[in-house]
C-alpha cells in the first residue's frame, strides 16, 4: 500500500554527525524520535521502549518480543546484518499476520566485510602478519627467505565459503580475477549460485579438499559450535580457517588445538565468543592466530550508509515499491 | 632460427629441490653447468665467471660487462624482474648486433608481486596492520569503535599505480572488481592501456588526487629518488603510499616526514635502501609505517615457477618460437 500521510520513525541506532542531520533531513516530511539516552557507538540490542508504541517504523534494534505486540508498527529496519533474535517462528508469524516488513541492513555491509574477508586472506598469503609481527616484536629483523617461501599464491587454491548470503557473494566477485576454486555453502542451494554450492550436509565431505575455509554462517540453534573439535580435524593439513561471521559457530578451545597441533597453517578471526575476548585467552598469543576486534562491517562512512539505506527504503516503503534487504 | 644440436646452458642461480631435479630433468637432451660454490638463496648478482665462457644460454644473473663480451652467448633468462643492470645501451647494442635474445622472470613475479600489492592495499584499508600492532604489542586490547571508523572501502577510491609494467597489468585486473578509480604512470603510453594512463611528466598534476599511490617503478636514473620532499607534499591529506618496486626510488627520510606530519594516513613498503633496512632506521618504528622484508615476489613454489619458466622459453628457443618476457 502507498503511504502519503507523515508517518512516525522510532529510531534508537545513536548516530555520530553529520549522519544524525543526514538522516533527520532525509526523513521529512516524516517524523524521526529517539529514545532518551542513547548510549553513544551502541550498535547491541535495546530492551523493550514504550516509545516504540507511538511508531510505524522502527529503525535500529528494536526488542523482539516488543515489535511482535505493536500493530501499529509496519515496517522494522534493522542496523545490522546479523537478525539472530527476529530469525524465528514467532516474529516472522507476527510481522507476517499484519503485513509488517522486516528489512535488515545487509547491503550496507557487504562490501566492508567482504573486502575485510578478502583482506584476511590476501593477507596470509603473502605474510603480512607475520611480517608485521616481527617488525612490531623485533623491529630491524629481516626474515625474508623465510617468510617468500611461506607465501602463498591466492591463484589457483581452493576456498569453501559457509554462509551464502550478501557478504559471500560480493565475495566470490572480488574473488574472481583470481581464478580460486570456490565452492560454497547454503542451507537450500537453489541453483542460481554463481560458484558450486552444496548442503550443510555435505561440507564434511568438502572440508578435506580446501585450502582456505571463511566462516560466514550467521548465529543460530543450526550454526552453534558448528566448527569443533570432530571438524577442524576433517580439514586440509596446512589449511587456513577465516571467522567473519558470528564468534558462537565455532568452539575456540578446539580451535587452539588446531592451531597448537599445526593441522592449521594458521587462522584469522574477527569475532569471537565472548567480545571482547578476554585478555587472558590463549588465542591472543597463539602463533599464527590473528585477530581483528569485529571490525569487519566498519567504515568511515559506515552511518552515512546505513542512514542513506534507511532513506531509500523510506522512499520505497511509502511507495509502496520494493524494498531492498527485505527478509520478511 | 631453430636449434637441434645439444646447447650449453649456465646457470648461477641456486635451485633448492625438488625444482633443481626439475630444471635438471627438464633441459635434457640440452647440458646445464652450476658454477662451483653457488650461494644458496643467494639471489643478488654474481660476479664475472670463466664457465660462461663455455655457454650457449645464461640463466640466473650472470655479470652485465661479462655477457656482451661472449659472442658465443645467444639467449640470457634473468631470474628477476628487475633487470636494471642490463638497462642500458652498452648491452642492448652489444646483444642486438649478434641477434642475441634477454628475457627476464617478470611473468613468475607477476602474480606474486600484485596479489602482495593488493594485500597491502586491503590490509591497510581494513585496518589489518593497526589491529595486528594491538593484539602483539598489548594483548586483550579490543579496540573496535576506533578501527572501524579509520577503516575503508577500497570501492570507489582512486589508485595512481607507477610502473606500467605485467605487475601493474595484473593489478588492474585484481582490483577491477572493486570499481576504482585507476591511474597508471608509463614512460611512454601507448593507447593500448586497459586504464586510463599518463606520462611521468603529468604524475604531480594527479598526486593531489589519489587516496592510494602504489609504487612499482623500476630502478634507474630517472627514477633514483622519484618520491623526494618535493612529491609528499604533493600528496591528498590521507593517501597511502605503497613501495613494491625498488628503495631507491624513494628519500625515505622525506617518507617519514610525510609520515610524522600526518600529510599520509600510512605506507606499506616491501623494499627499502638498503636492504635490509638497519635495525636503527626510524622508520622501522614509525606509527603507520608497514614493513615486509622484500617478500612480494616470493612464494612456495618460486623456484618450481622460476624452472618451468625457463624450460617453457627454452622450447620456444631450440623451435626459434615466440619467447614470454623478452626484452631484447
Amino acid at each position: 500500500m502507498a503511504n502519503t500521510s507523515p508517518l512516525t520513525i522510532w529510531c534508537n541506532q545513536p548516530f555520530p554527525e553529520p549522519a544524525r542531520t543526514e538522516l533527520i533531513n532525509g526523513v521529512a516530511p516524516h517524523r524521526i524520535i529517539f529514545p532518551p539516552n542513547l548510549a553513544a557507538n551502541n550498535l547491541a540490542a535495546g530492551g523493550p521502549d514504550p516509545l516504540l508504541a507511538e511508531a510505524d517504523i522502527a529503525f535500529g534494534q528494536p526488542d523482539a518480543k516488543q515489535i511482535t505486540e505493536l500493530p501499529r508498527l509496519r515496517w522494522i529496519q534493522l542496523t545490522t546484518a546479523g537478525y539472530t533474535r527476529f530469525d524465528n517462528e514467532t516474529v516472522r508469524s507476527a510481522l507476517k499476520a499484519r503485513g509488517a516488513v522486516l528489512t535488515n541492513s545487509s547491503s550496507v555491509y557487504e562490501e566492508p566485510c567482504a573486502e575485510h574477508a578478502f583482506s584476511m586472506m590476501l593477507a596470509l598469503a603473502r605474510q603480512l602478519p607475520q611480517s608485521l609481527h616481527d617488525q612490531f616484536r623485533q623491529p630491524g629483523s629481516w626474515n625474508a627467505y623465510h617468510h617468500r617461501i611461506h607465501s602463498r599464491l591466492l591463484e589457483g587454491q581452493s576456498v569453501l565459503i559457509l554462509g551464502y548470503g550478501t557478504i559471500a557473494k560480493r565475495l566470490v566477485e572480488l574473488l574472481s580475477p583470481l581464478r580460486m576454486k570456490i565452492t560454497c555453502v547454503r542451507r537450500k542451494p537453489r541453483g542460481d549460485e554463481s560458484v558450486p554450492t552444496i548442503t550443510v550436509e555435505q561440507t564434511d565431505a568438502h572440508l578435506p579438499q580446501a585450502d582456505h575455509v571463511m566462516n560466514i554462517l550467521p548465529q543460530n540453534k543450526e550454526s552453534d559450535r558448528f566448527f569443533d573439535a570432530r571438524r577442524f580435524p576433517l580439514m586440509k593439513p596446512g589449511a587456513i580457517f577465516y571467522n567473519i561471521g558470528r564468534g558462537t559457530t565455532v568452539d575456540q578451545m578446539a580451535l587452539l588445538g588446531a592451531l597448537v597441533s599445526r593441522r592449521l597453517a594458521a587462522t584469522y578471526l574477527d569475532v569471537t565468543d565472548p567480545e571482547p575476548l578476554p585478555a587472558d585467552h590463549p588465542l591472543w598469543t597463539t602463533p599464527n592466530c590473528f585477530i581483528t576486534p569485529h571490525t569487519a562491517g566498519g567504515s568511515a562512512d559506515e552511518f552515512s550508509r546505513l542512514a542513506r539505506h534507511f532513506l531509500a527504503n523510506l522512499a520505497q516503503f511509502t511507495a509502496a515499491g520494493s524494498m531492498s534487504d527485505r527478509i520478511i
